[in-house]
């Protein structure tokens, strides 16, 4: 394997924010980027060239995989199909395994049990027939979910009682679902990670993570956890991808469970991408999860996950949060990012702000 | 005077590796950026929008002001004529007054000494008769140097004995010229530092430079300096972004000269725009250079320039050292900077390393 050299073009699919900080970050190690997207995003201010097509258009999908040297993707709901069509003409990385795992709840859990990770009690639910079967085994409260496709609290419907499951199936719209028991968790942490083409791992800390109306609202390394717990985050983490055979970032979301004084890690979802529990990692770790991302994809050397500070937060600007930017813009040691959406819509994740912490918290 | 909102789209004039870190810093903060050049280089790749015209083509430049919301440049070297024509439509920051003004030896000279900073001594040169005239006041050896766009080294003759002079004279082609009496200086520092619209002065430390065949080899900061010394240095870079009423970053590059015991900072140059002894500051200081310029000149708050550690260092890759890219991305603690220049050519500039020191030099 020969790493990609400085000067050659990264594909990016997607337009949103994580592309546009994939690009910058690219920027700085003197790669060029094209972003394929189907949709007009603030990733395009950044880069000299991009493509806005169908995700199924296969002579725009045949001309972007001419034109780049290794395809990479900013969210994991791209079509499977895509996916292989350009796997065909140009390296994608992470690839199809990784995106098909991810892509779907019971695959991401079932894999993770395979691994020796605990989860929550889940059970697979295609019809109505299969969600009792399902709340017999499971209880309730409980949550069902469609096993593709969601983020935010999307696609989502609480059975709080056997009662519920009538309109909570009708909510799912006839999608194959997963039924996933209700895990009284003490808190959120995720690992956010790289893999190289190589098989090197590097993780960055152990972050916590606090959400607000189903969106994160901050994140703050490293997270309060046992050290055996954070232990097991890691190795779970790491046993993922090697068994994922993985390339690039990703993020592994995790229910922080205390059983019997002990607390415990439940894997809740793996995201094959950067992350937004990782946009610390700008301003609060030697490399970024953006910049990791690009030197696994590129088949460089991982950086140093170091953090920079005993500990780092990021708050999200949510909708009408981005307002305060220049109350944020003149707050000594506030490092603001702002992703350039002119439109404020409310729960639009419009910017964030990271800060360094003088000691752990 | 309201700060630029994000969204807004900033005027770079130029395309080379400033303009380009110019537009990623302007991109954290939301802005998206337009360059305009009359050559193709590396600031293309990270903007959606350019224009490549000449610098007196009005009907460009017309546009270019009608798309933006204001305008900087990159480099001093802008024709006086171009500055104007567009400071008559959008606003130029830094203006037309700091641009003549460093555009030209004797002026920044002049204004220097009138603020009553050390300068070598010099004298006019217009002709050959001036330089016998300035030969006979200040002595060899002395360098000539054209009074306007030089760099590098370039535009410049030694004269290390009164023969040289014919030899001098005709490097200059006529040029309206400066003499410049030799010093016996122990080093070489520079003040990177920012106006805002608002009067407001922020300096980063002061940096120790060291040049290889006339190009800057390596920064370091904070500088050797004796303390009375760097007063001194920051004291004059704030008069003189004052007396130009500055809005921006600048650099004022000083020799240090030890006079009875005494170090002394002698005002060399004075560089309106960011500065290659400050791309340190992207990796070692709470704000960079390049964002520090983009909120002067979108009327932001200042940034902090605090170091990140107890020193930061800056190697540029010149020519074929960025043939080591692979070595050094590998380096921990190394900050790989590429500027995604695919040609190599000696004496180009074509990438930096920055690295945090654990003690000051």
């Amino acid at each position: 394997m020969t790493a990609l050299a400085p000067g050659s073009t990264i594909g990016i699919m997607g337009s949103g924010q994580l592309g546009r900080m994939l690009a910058l970050a690219a920027a700085r190690l003197g790669f060029k980027c094209h972003v394929y997207s189907d949709v007009a995003g603030p990733a395009l201010d950044v880069c000299d060239r991009h493509t806005i097509a169908p995700y199924d258009d296969h002579a725009a999908l045949t001309r972007f995989a001419g034109a780049v040297s290794v395809v990479t993707f900013e969210f994991e709901n791209i079509p499977a199909a895509t996916v292989e069509f350009l796997d065909r003409l140009v390296p994608v990385r992470p690839g199809a395994k990784a995106l098909a795992c991810a892509q779907d709840r019971i695959n991401e859990k079932t894999l993770a049990r395979e691994l020796g990770a605990e989860t929550a009690p889940f059970a697979q639910v295609d019809n109505r027939a299969d969600l009792d079967r399902a709340l017999a085994e499971i209880g309730t409260p409980a949550v069902l979910k469609t096993r593709r496709m969601g983020y935010d609290g999307k696609g989502q419907a609480k059975i709080l009682a056997p009662g519920d499951a009538d309109a909570a199936w009708a909510t799912m719209r006839g999608q194959p679902s997963i039924l996933e028991g209700f895990v009284a968790f003490d808190r959120e942490v995720s690992v956010v990670a790289a893999r190289g083409i190589d098989g090197a791992f590097r993780a960055f800390e152990v972050t916590e993570n606090e959400h607000r109306n189903h969106i994160l609202h901050r994140s703050v390394a490293p997270a309060r956890l046992a050290p055996e717990a954070a232990t097991e985050a890691l190795e779970t983490a790491r046993r993922i991808a090697a068994a994922l055979d993985y390339a690039g970032v990703f993020a592994i979301e995790y229910f922080v469970v205390t059983i019997g004084g002990r607390e415990h890690v439940f894997v809740n979802e793996i995201a094959p991408r950067v992350h937004n529990s990782g946009h610390w990692t700008i301003d609060g770790a030697e490399t970024s999860q953006f910049e990791q991302h690009i030197r696994a994809v590129a088949g460089w050397p991982l950086g140093s996950t170091r953090l920079k500070a005993a500990g780092a937060e990021m708050i999200n600007l949510i909708g009408d949060d981005i307002l305060a930017w220049e109350r944020i813009a003149a707050e000594p040691g506030a490092f603001l990012h702002h992703y350039g959406k002119t439109e404020v819509r409310p729960g639009r994740k419009m910017g964030h702000v990271n800060r360094l912490l003088s000691k752990a918290p």
